[in-house]
């Protein structure tokens, strides 16, 4: 498998709560521009995905730890990192960092949905040939 | 033209930001939600709307000044009322309010477009014919 | 141990993506706010308990399954149901409905900290009374 | 003044509705991020401001006018131009652009307050300065 594949954010006001910290719903978030990241960094465009291939990516699953709160301002690093590629779905370990703290950690599990029926259709085979090819 | 149209919310903490105070953009939530209750209130639900009629509203120029701020656990009023109905497009006011103290106000424009091209269209006449009726 | 407790929510354009559906992220709001609703019906107002009792609960780990979509206009239920109570943290099993159709299922940690030094502490006494204590 | 700032951002799942694009009240997100990127552009980290000076700002009034709709994938450049600095408040030209399409325009005012009382207070000097040199 492909090694970590890393995407760099910025906290702004839009992601904090009252705590003074970022409201733990927007890591979600935070996750998925990182998995959108990595699948154009692997080669596939979401928009294309669905109008070329017929094919879409939706989140089946979240289980995320929160371990450190992140502030305004914070500089942060998520992760992406396949866990388990199966037919239809896969399992990605996702993590989120300031320097050398972990914030946050998640297991995503996406599956590979029909875009017209929205019904479970294997995930193409040059994505998870992709996914599998070592980096250069 | 129709007396005013109230909806009651709370704020949550999803609402908030680091300030402590509810996030200005979600205002801009809280009068959506206030439309949509209030066109519900009329008959017109969204969904049938475009599919039954063909027709979508959709928010063209907001404008919102924020006067004074709301704290997780406020429970809102907001409120909305026809400022000037076109053929295409009508402007409604909207406001929130904590007990007596008004928090932000606004001028939303929304237009009507067909929901096939996005283009504009007339509002349909059963909707202005609700509006104009005054509430018995 | 308590009843579930429901609380009931509508789904705005706000809490749905491009995908015609509600935005996963957004489940973990609408658990949020059955949450906040459930504490306020057994007498406690998390502001409050904030400045008066000087504690805090924070999310700590939140597992969701997402099961069916919702859509624009959807009327959910969302529950709360207390799984485990501990001395520093309690377990929530949360599920959204619409109508008989299950939607999303939830387990959620929250975590009680002191207000001031964001460390464990204590889950006030008088709310896990509360919660134990069978609805009449 | 200063030449106008750019700022680039993609537009995730996160911040498109039903409609299939991008949720109207997102642009006040968009452009909070660049006036953010802006000011640290200029020397004034937000949360050093509040810190250090004793100062914050607040949007206190936003326009908004949606011309053409985001999609998901897209690439934007929201950029910030002061029109109008005041003791105590600024006004500030932000648009986003797709390539050469304005999507959105918007006027928004900024109030600097004290961060311990909420109070309008005097811009630092040091920010009216910074946006009022001239670019090398």
């Amino acid at each position: 498998m492909n090694d970590e594949f890393e995407f760099a954010l910025r906290v702004y006001w839009e992601d904090t709560d009252a705590g003074g910290v970022v409201f733990y719903a927007n890591y979600l978030k935070f996750f998925e521009r990182a998995r959108t990241e990595w699948l154009r960094a692997l080669g596939f465009e979401q928009e294309r995905l669905r109008t070329e291939l017929g094919a879409m990516f939706v989140v089946s699953a979240t289980g995320v730890r929160y371990l450190s709160p992140a502030r305004l301002d914070d500089q942060l690093r998520v992760t992406v990192k396949p866990l388990k590629l199966g037919r239809v779905s896969m399992d990605l370990v996702q993590q989120a960092w300031r320097g050398q703290t972990l914030l946050a950690e998640s297991e995503i599990r996406i599956g590979c949905v029909g875009s017209a029926d929205f019904k479970p259709t294997r995930i193409p085979a040059a994505i998870l040939q992709a996914i599998d090819t070592p980096a250069p």
